[in-house]
């Protein structure tokens, strides 16, 4: 495994890998590995011939009163993570790397980011959308992971990709979860004993929400607000709970066949989403 | 020279030429070809192994009152130009391929965009930078091609390209010009034959300005006012009259060297462009 710092570096060694016929495979990340990212690095060698995981904590995509300087840093715990995870290349540029004091270029998607987390954290998915521009435009991957935990990012990725005619195909990794069912993120580091054993609340909300659905419910106003309930009944602030479609993102008040459910919901500092599709038996 | 109207095939083939080590060269424009794009067109066979010339008339980087509907069609007559001019491909993709009905996605470059015409057609770089970059996905090209006579637009691109780490690098070309002076553009046709004879003032007062420089003068607001009378006294009104700084496009009062003076001025219904440089004779 070889660790690339420079911009030109990684274009020229991607350039080649190329045009050898191999198919190279990205998985872009905050870093602060876990399962969950483990899993799409799997995927992602089962799919390409080169893995390449980035790690670049990107200030653009935090809002000004979040955890950008708090957001955990770990390294040298990551390199082993990927060493034997099997990945071939990890892409680290510093920031000064990818930013410019005089960067002023952005992408934007609109619509898709108007609902969930594009409401509360607004200027969110422009960074992301612009550093995953950057990122294709140096590693000139084939194919692309990104987490379903972050569902309206992949979404969000996927409309670009598509309008912008970036030649790489966007692939979506299933939700991996801790034992109790919390989902892994980075950020369940910052949770406090308590807040740990309460936040696996908000998946099992998400469950019973599917099973009121499975059973015939089909008003998002009652599923939501069961939902509400149990979230709050352990300490959480919901930041948002909604259904909303698919593709559009935006809100349902029928639930048809497939769905999304979405929660957002903060307990002590910590914010955390998680989501679920709502899709009938067939 | 073959045509090609899709985007996969486009990807297809420029990921092939790459591999086999040709450079490949893109010329983007709008069609109706005259002497400016041909002039690009040599320079970019003179240092590429492959020239593509896009023809796309991007309805995006027009405002809702130009004159996208009108714009000079000509394909049959670019095709003939394009062939002499010894192009190896054309793309020339329809509008339903580069946009779809819920296309919503944009690549939008600040602070270079501020003025000039920046100022006058607000979303017109944004329209630009969203189609240049689907170009880039599309063609890959290793060098770009872009005339100095959309001086702000070069800059422009210049910065995406820098800001977004796109793999392709931009090249100006010298302004091509009429014998009379008049700065080459597809929108010179729209000109009645009165103001076809009144259009060269625009250089006049530009190259006049140069002189005043030239001989000390260095108060861009003197020099701004000796060509406005000018430009005005041959019936056109001014957009604007600019002398700003080469590299972040701002207006300056004391003009440093090297530093753009830039002229929009409209006669008729016709908008016209042209600027120049004012360089100290070292």
């Amino acid at each position: 495994m070889k660790i690339i710092k420079k911009v030109k570096t990684m274009q020229k060694l991607s350039d080649s890998r190329r045009c050898e016929g191999r198919v190279i495979g990205l998985v872009p990340t905050m870093g602060a590995l876990h399962d969950g990212h483990v899993s799409l690095i799997k995927k992602c060698k089962a799919e390409s011939d080169v893995t390449i995981v980035s790690i670049f904590i990107n200030r653009l995509q935090f809002g000004v009163n979040e955890d950008f300087s708090n957001y955990p840093k770990r390294f040298d715990a990551d390199k082993k993570v990927a060493l034997s995870a099997g990945v071939d290349y990890i892409f680290a540029p510093s920031e000064d790397e990818l930013y410019s004091d005089v960067f002023s270029s952005f992408v934007d998607v609109k619509g898709v980011t108007d609902n969930l987390c594009g409401a509360s954290r607004p200027g969110h998915f422009k960074g992301v959308t612009t550093v995953v521009a950057k990122l294709f435009n140096i590693i000139k991957p084939h194919k692309a992971y990104f987490g379903e935990k972050d569902y309206q990012q992949l979404v969000t990725i996927k409309k670009m990709v598509a309008d912008l005619n970036f030649d790489v195909k966007i692939i979506g990794g299933k939700i991996v979860r801790e034992r109790d069912g919390l989902a892994m993120s980075s950020r369940n580091v910052y949770l406090k004993s308590d807040e740990r054993k309460r936040a696996p609340i908000i998946y099992k909300s998400l469950k019973e929400s599917r099973e009121l659905f499975f059973n015939g419910e089909n008003s998002s106003f009652k599923i939501i607000k069961n939902a509400v309930n149990m979230i709050e009944s352990q300490g959480f602030k919901i930041d948002y709970v909604k259904i909303v479609d698919l593709i559009t993102l935006r809100d349902v008040k029928e639930i048809g066949s497939p769905a999304l459910m979405a929660v957002a919901a903060k307990i002590g500092g910590t914010r955390l989403i998680d989501n679920i599709i709502l899709k009938r038996k067939d």
